[in-house]
């Protein structure tokens, strides 16, 4: 274990699977037209890998078969005033096989927006890092996806 | 305004804006050695633009110089069970001339973890695009930044 700045504590890679399932939305970091693009989405953790689904035909659907992705996942520990972030890099390889499939089904993985998500991707990682730190200002890690200041709307 | 599937509604320029100033934590997306990256930061609208700090000499750092990246915010309107999510993309830039940074230090740029954060960029909107969408289970919307049911440390 290292750490990276003053307060900052590298998380043990159980430390970070742990986090990992105990949080159902993160955020991917993909390559689409050769600049990153990001979105959140519902994910699990299904045996050392996670699990996520995404609409079929869409440009970002097809940038992720194959492609190097980032999933952060992070959140904020009230007792410590501390924030903490997990990212997970690797690949998202298209689960096609239908015993596979049966297995993930099984996942309580329910669409992250409306629409068909036919496509079941899995991210096998090749990298599990986390870190947690003290934050300045807690308030403003509680903000987002639980208060709306405004709405759109509004 | 379009949608991209049932539910979803694309949102204006100026309601993307108009959440972008509600919120301060954001979601950095950016491309680091050919795989996607991603990391949480605090950031501050400054006049069209988006301000946020980034520690000197890190690798991240030196992947950010006029790099393309994305940020994305998201949040959950409790009133009719829907999540948004804002993505801005475009490049980043340092801020080095003393006039433009003393503008910039003003802005309520907290450090998003503890340590020497030396480096201010601007990140320069090529597009700005949002959208909401019904959750199927707004639970998961409010777990992260907002509750941890395990602590790193436990």
């Amino acid at each position: 274990m290292g750490n990276d700045g003053p307060g900052v504590t590298e998380l043990a890679v159980n430390e970070c699977w742990a986090l990992l399932r105990s949080v159902d939305v993160g955020r991917l970091a993909v390559i689409v037209d050769d600049h990153p693009d990001i979105f959140p989405l519902n994910y699990a953790v299904d045996h050392g890998t996670l699990v996520f689904r995404s609409a079929q035909g869409t440009k970002v659907s097809a940038a992720l078969s194959d492609a190097p992705v980032a999933l952060e996942v992070d959140g904020y520990i009230a007792r410590s005033h501390e924030a903490w972030s997990v990212v997970i890099k690797g690949r998202a390889e298209g689960i096609r096989e239908i015993g596979e499939l049966m297995d993930t089904v099984d996942l309580p993985l329910f669409p992250w927006q409306a629409g068909p998500k036919n496509l079941f991707l899995r991210l096998v990682p090749s990298a599990v890092t986390g870190r947690r730190f003290p934050v300045a200002d807690q308030a403003a890690w509680q903000n987002p996806l639980s208060n709306v200041r405004r709405s759109p709307s509004e």
